[in-house]
């Protein structure tokens, strides 16, 4: 652990100084401040007085950083974070974080300063520049390096699953529609699995794609359906419910049924019941699942103990609803 | 404020063993710890220390107490409240309560012990009995004494409307489904107007009703169907969505169509899209108003400003589905 004297050799100037900048002394030239706070920045160092904190009172409280908390894939996966995190001692924190960079990263912030005893993040930003090694982090969906550890469904298989399913319903042509990601995320191994056991089984398809910061509902499905390969496509997997069940809107609207004349799956699981339709038939997320594994492996880093996997697939499962 | 001499005096002990109390000193014998505690939760003591932490530095954790965030309706009042508590610069701390009262009170706790700024709760237990005075929390729904104010949808003029718009889709004998809370809360004042309403009007109704901690799906349809009232009822208010939706389905079954030969209104307005059929017809709760309203009043308290109501009540509006 970097020390007092390392941020004052590092910055150029005494341990004085950097103490005066940790206690927020108000006699700091602005360029000496800039300077101090970038050692501080660059070596993660964390203050005695925190660290001494952080000996004596831990904090028993896990933050839990989503996108939004509406959605209700993600209010499924808070209510099972916050009801593991229950059995083994700690409160939740929440953030919306929109996707917004100073959101999400003021959490970490809290984390670096043993404010927080640990991070469940589904983020959009580059965490792994701003964070300390080994800190207590389990990201989903996202896989970083090795330092943070990522828990997610087994999208790839899902894919494969999804085409499987597709033909088995009599799909002939096939379409991926998805919203990607425009961070690396392993959503993307749902298309991967798609495509390989597409060309596995000689299956023709084709990919309808656009990116999440540039999605727009009307333009995506205008372009789908303006594309003369869409002719004939009796095959559609979403990489989202919400987005399947766009499809099937859009698709009524021009005349096309399911399942009778397309045959449709999505991916989550999102309906808790059967009492609105379509019921989609879809790639089931085994998200109690994720949610306690994510929290049992939290709490093992902030005990201290080493991981033996950097990600962690959870097995999907297929559920038929209405719409194949 | 009570001192530590008050303590003492109603313990009968002397000062200096209710400071090794506090203290968590060992040589206290269990009578004494028993008569000190008591005296402490009697007078709703507040020991020294913590009273100048309070004063230092203020908690800004605000605490959202409720069910279940996998509920759609608590999700988006979640989502709400966390955007204007970081507008106002507060976190949020959540908790599912699912009913249970240890972990009701376990916030309320943390907030007498100024650990947390404040509270939101959607309660099911008594916790006014435990709490300080002008202790700063807003209950949603359940509306306690003058030291807790309400905030709530106008749910009564909300029963009003279900029962005018029952009758102007056609409907001439009318039945309230509700699912009771088993403690106090505004609630019921869906059903109130619902009756008064329909008395003004002369129009024929009853009420099927059941409470929250007896309620099972199948005895609450199989007894509403088995009624000899049910027969002719053309049109149905229930007191949620959800509720609304299993009518729809369960009545299906008996071949009794939605909207042909009843027409169905819910209270709530969970769905925040048109894509699942049937698109309920609903008395939508003002959630965004209320979140935010919540909050501000939360922070007037927590700065000590005195509120001019004991009970918030926000406009509701009918919005029309596919139900009626």
């Amino acid at each position: 652990m970097p020390s007092i004297k390392d941020v004052a050799n590092l910055a150029g100037v005494g341990v004085g100084t950097v103490s005066r900048v940790i206690n927020n002394h108000p006699n700091v030239t602005p360029e000496t401040l800039d300077k101090v706070n970038a050692a501080i920045k660059q070596l993660n160092y964390i203050p005695n007085e925190v660290a001494r904190n952080f000996k004596m009172q831990k904090s028993n409280m896990v933050a839990l950083v989503l996108p939004s908390i509406w959605n209700p894939f993600f209010s499924e996966l808070a209510y099972y974070i916050e009801d593991e995190l229950d059995r083994k001692g700690y409160k939740l924190m929440l953030c919306n974080s929109g996707g917004r960079p100073d959101k999400e990263l003021y959490y970490f912030d809290k984390l670096n300063q043993n404010k927080v005893a640990g991070v469940v993040g589904i983020t959009y930003n580059d965490i792994e520049e701003s964070i300390s090694a080994d800190i207590p982090i389990i990201s989903i969906d996202r896989h970083f390096g090795k330092k943070i550890t990522c828990v997610t469904s087994d999208n790839y298989t899902g894919g494969r699953i999804a085409l499987n399913e597709l033909v088995n319903a009599g799909a002939k042509k096939v379409a991926y529609l998805g919203i990607a990601s425009s961070v690396y995320s392993e959503v993307i191994l749902r298309k991967n699995g798609f495509i390989d056991e597409a060309k596995a089984k000689g299956v023709e398809y084709f990919i309808h794609e656009e990116h999440d910061n540039v999605y727009n509902d009307d333009l995506f499905f205008e372009n789908f359906f303006a594309k003369k390969i869409h002719q004939g496509v009796d095959g559609v997997f979403a990489n989202t419910d919400l987005l399947a069940a766009k499809y099937i809107d859009r698709a009524k609207r021009l005349g096309i049924r399911t399942p009778e004349n397309v045959k449709v799956i999505g991916y989550d699981g999102i309906q808790d019941n059967t009492l609105f339709h379509p019921v989609l038939s879809t790639i089931r997320q085994p998200v109690e699942e994720m949610a306690r594994m994510s929290v049992k492996l939290l709490v093992k880093k902030i005990e201290g103990e080493d991981l033996d996997q950097a990600i962690y697939r959870v097995p999907v499962k297929y559920r038929v609803g209405e719409t194949t």
